[in-house]
């Protein structure tokens, strides 16, 4: 059956009707009443939310977005299902996207993936024996706070050194200006004196050949390749899917990173583990969440065919 | 019904038939013939071999044993099964052990637990959702080998900085006789002129108050702390059990590791997970064993109060 997901961002939301073979039936992306226009039309038996924050997913309740206190700590799912007629959950947003991947992207042939998320911050998801990792409480899968190095860059969550102040794209901002102060002469350096660097400037330079940017990206990769090495000895899972707006850097982080997972995680799973891009962009969170609706659990029968519920 | 687990150790087999309880009913230690001796008497339907390595468990076979070469690719299920006439099948030691706590011990009343070994090596185990985590190929549950600091320490496995590198009975020893120059006045530095020190040395020279001795076990316990709080994170626990010869230095290890957690791992993560020792002590290889060989998957009815098979 039809299901909908629901993606919640600080800006805006999108929704999206979508069929049980991952086809979009049907969406709108704008901030109100999103699922019940969206709705119109469509036979569609259950909504999952996904959200940027700490899912009490044996609730579901929110209870801390940073950038969304006006939804916390509400049973959306008495809410939402009150206004809308249908069975509505909700999950955190990174959890939501890697069961996207794991389901209809990077993950589709798998029982066992790790998905990271490059964005201003790092999200992560699991799925180990076909089940989603969500934890005791629904705030498993949180990959971006593992400590790599703490000695390391301060991290938004207060410590230092999280794989997060080292990987993100907020962390190739920071580590770009830092690198065209020491080369001043490269286009990231001149580029620098301009403007505040950020992520895709980075990606656009070292496209160009730039030096100073390729730098960048390499170092950012091996901080990430370190973090995955770990992961990969962690699951042993056979694709690491890597997603945000940091992951269309690709080779160029994606390459250093492989090393580093070579170099540092163990036989045999370091040589069973595909570290690949994504593949949904970001309609990974609207299309995982409408999976998520379905199955009130997040389990499929495993086996390299998955059924399509 | 009752079941036969054996843990395989470098020097020495222990066998042991397992009541449902986790009873252990008839117990032999030596090295050959194990299986069939403890038998004798018994009503049992099942064995599992736990093994210091890395098993397929797709396939019942080890394919890496650093200290028993000999069993390797070799498929012990059938090989065993026949001389034994039971259905055999084989797991990685720690995993075994780390069933082992969640049946019968630190994590009998939860459905998500950690489990860490602190040895000549660190092993771990993980059970999430009531499932143990073994990954694709079986080799998950690796906890030893994540990079805490990639200019840390070397590590047996050829890196740097390893959580094993940090905070194993190996790496306890390392820092008391750096310490033990640093200040050779204190009891440590005087018995590190007499005698190669070890990790046994340094947890009673602590529980006679030296000060060397205490300063070597906080800086361990703060390691572990750092890799246990990105576990946390990453599982959302409700407990770690920390087992393993370094274990019994306690709190002096306990405590440190435990403010690490509460500075690293994020709420409600942290508000949640119990950080405790271990309670089986050697036994939790034998007693995960026989669970395990009672259940085909490693998988039982979700719910603090778990139903015995």
């Amino acid at each position: 059956m039809n299901a909908i997901g629901v993606d919640i961002g600080g800006t805006k939301i999108a929704a999206a009707v979508v069929s049980p073979e991952g086809k979009v039936l049907n969406e709108v992306r704008y901030p109100t009443q999103a699922i019940r226009e969206v709705k119109e039309g469509f036979e569609v038996d259950g909504a999952c939310l996904a959200v940027p924050g700490f899912v009490l997913t044996t609730e579901n309740k929110v209870i801390f977005a940073p950038n969304l206190h006006e939804i916390e700590n509400i049973h959306l799912d008495e809410e939402l299902g009150r206004r809308t007629g249908l069975r509505v959950t909700v999950e955190n947003d990174a959890n939501a996207a890697a069961w996207g991947e794991f389901r209809f992207g990077a993950g589709q042939a798998v029982d066992h993936q790790v998905f990271i998320t490059l964005g201003t911050g790092i999200g992560g998801g699991v799925i180990t024996h076909g089940v989603l990792l969500r934890g005791a409480q629904g705030a498993g899968g949180e990959l971006g706070h593992v400590t790599l190095d703490p000695t390391g860059p301060p991290c938004s969550c207060g410590n230092h050194g999280c794989l997060e102040a080292l990987a993100s794209g907020t962390a190739i901002g920071r580590r770009a200006r830092e690198v065209a102060n020491e080369m001043p002469r490269s286009a990231l350096g001149r580029l620098a004196i301009e403007k505040q660097v950020l992520g895709e400037d980075v990606t656009r330079l070292a496209h160009e050949g730039d030096k100073a940017a390729l730098r960048v990206l390499e170092e950012t990769g091996r901080w990430l390749g370190i973090g995955l090495a770990g992961f990969v000895n962690i699951f042993n899972p056979e694709v690491v899917a890597v997603g945000g707006g940091a992951s269309r850097a690709g080779a160029f982080i994606l390459e250093p990173a492989r090393k580093e997972v070579d170099l540092r995680a163990r036989s045999p799973s370091r040589d069973l583990v595909k570290i690949r891009k994504a593949t949904l962009g970001p309609e990974s969170g609207v299309l995982g969440a409408a999976a998520l609706a379905r199955s009130e659990d997040g389990e499929y029968v495993l086996g390299p065919s998955k059924q399509v519920a």
